[in-house]
């Protein structure tokens, strides 16, 4: 990827932070390090050991990180304003930034351990800072949305895959590893969360962990993936029957749950409060008496974590805007039976919505 | 796995917290609340945020966690000491702990987010705590070994079946893809951290990451791996030789290598001092004239983290102890030309050491 991409969000950050008088940020969280910087999030998911990104509101920014990353940090970064620490690294970062007249410091309280704020409050003023990155990374740029139409087109393609696969006999677990399975060898870095494959009253199962349950003939299953591809996750659940001729429950449910997934699609567009999505789904269910059997959010935005700001669902606030990426996904559960749960990732146009 | 293990790990945390003065322990840090509950440690690398286990010197202790993980808590945790939050985490551990008369709570500063440390801070007098748990977690209990075993004994025969898989053509990429999927496929929960392949010059890289470097007749291959198998992490290094005859330096390169492990392993027992372990394997460079290309520590502890305490590096302070295991493995490293790493795990016994 070109490094002015990167730029550019840095330059959206310094107006925010100009805006909200915070001279620089220390940046611990990684995906919001990686969306400013490219550097290395690979991993970092399971690791925010690996750097530290300093921005600053009206001069030069600062990349922190250790001598196993060094190699890759200067892909992506100039090597001047690269730092390279070992034991010293509160000493570099403490001597980096005041040389640069850096004495106050935006800090992120939600990616910061209280071992590195007590290290770093004996050397600068710090402050508390709220999802400022955050509040940059809910809308996509051009980049990030190339980059998820990849993660997701593979996503549709594994469930093609899939659905040729499925049969009687296999376990959740054999088949939640046919879909890591087919990500990983179709270019995907990794998933995007623990794959959910629930057969029969397991698909109720809010969180479900596939296991040693069997599919078998007339069985419904739901799988519930997505992968990291390019660094962006998709997040795509679809509801299989096994055998030749579904039941009539299950047609029906399935009616059900995919009328009031095109019931919020056909309504999602800028200026639509968030709640008001979740309530075109919550109708059609309530219509049909089955309401109580929704028994979550409708949607999340996704991009370079699989759960990330807005949220479409009864105590959400806000309003969509052009270049937000969120999930559709409503469910019907039965913990006696089942559940059918249907989900795709929509993006927010200038006038409506594109399934993605 | 039976549940006393937990019970004896927390009675002898209650211990060390009496000694140390510290009436509660809140446990945030995910490898540490699992070795004292048996709770979640499956993908709890990469997630702090599925439960919170407060442990008391002298009265009964607390899981807090979300109904995600109602169930998973369910089987290993006594329901009526089981707390379930959703957006009132705090306010629930606070009614909780103060029921039970607990006003001043011991933290681990690098496992709590300022975030949750500011929530807290307001309703307990906190005390910072430095590697209470960890003490206990160095010394691995039986319960640990038969796990590390198994783990470890995947490992190995990962590397028999890779000796037999390599051939010309291969590249980095496909290398690290077998390794994984050989574990997956044989039990094992997942990688204990991402594969380093390195192919000839590639081998002397820190941190080599699997490329698109294919290996040639006549190359050598260095292959880092480990599994997580049982939750247990285990971590082992071979360099191999594609090719019918070994170039002469890779031969005298590999004599070394391994003399030096041999001369490590001679001596570990307890007792000895962690720089010892590591000068016992320099030496033997060192008469070689080779010193200066063995590039870092000799090894590291291992268990529920891959690298944990204790260090034998040139920088280590203490001595090894029954029941410690430790990572053995020298290396020697030339940019040029490539590198030659072994490594296996040991366990420190009542008299010396055992290869595992």
């Amino acid at each position: 990827m070109s490094t002015s991409v990167y730029e550019q969000r840095r330059e959206n950050l310094k107006r925010l932070l100009t805006e909200k008088e915070i001279p620089a940020l220390l940046i611990s969280h990684a995906a919001n390090r990686y969306y400013l910087s490219g550097f290395e999030l690979h991993d970092a998911q399971c690791n925010e050991s690996s750097g530290w990104l300093v921005v600053t509101a009206d001069g030069g920014d600062s990349l922190f990180t250790d001598s196993r990353y060094e190699d890759a940090a200067k892909q992506v970064w100039n090597e001047k304003d690269l730092f390279i620490y070992s034991a010293n690294k509160f000493q570099l970062v403490a001597e980096t930034l005041r040389s640069k007249g850096i004495s106050t410091l935006g800090i992120e309280p939600k990616a910061l351990h209280l071992f590195d704020y007590d290290k770093l409050n004996s050397q600068f003023s710090l402050l508390s800072t709220d999802n400022v990155v955050e509040e940059l990374r809910v809308i996509k740029d051009a980049d990030e949305i190339r980059r998820m139409d990849a993660s997701i087109a593979l996503n549709h393609e594994l469930f093609d895959h899939i659905g040729n696969f499925l049969e009687p006999g296999q376990t959740e677990e054999q088949i939640a590893w046919e879909v890591e399975k087919y990500f990983r060898e179709h270019g995907a870095e990794e998933l995007a969360f623990s794959t959910i494959v629930g057969v029969g009253p397991n698909a109720a199962l809010p969180h479900a962990i596939p296991g040693r349950t069997m599919v078998r003939d007339n069985d419904l299953v739901l799988i519930d993936t997505g992968c990291r591809l390019a660094e962006y996750n998709s997040d795509q659940t679809r509801t299989f029957w096994v055998g030749d001729t579904p039941s009539d429950r299950f047609k029906e449910t399935m009616d059900l749950v995919r009328a009031a997934q095109q019931a919020a699609i056909d309504i999602i567009k800028p200026g639509l409060t968030f709640l008001s999505a979740y309530e075109a789904a919550y109708a059609v269910f309530e219509n049909a008496g089955v309401a109580r059997m929704f028994t979550h959010g409708l949607g999340h935005g996704i991009g370079l974590e699989t759960h990330e700001p807005p949220s479409l669902s009864k105590a959400a606030k806000g309003i969509l805007k052009p270049g937000m990426v969120v999930t559709v996904e409503p469910g019907l559960y039965d913990p006696q039976w089942g559940g059918i749960r249907w989900e795709y990732q929509v993006l927010v146009t200038e006038d409506g919505c594109r399934v993605m």
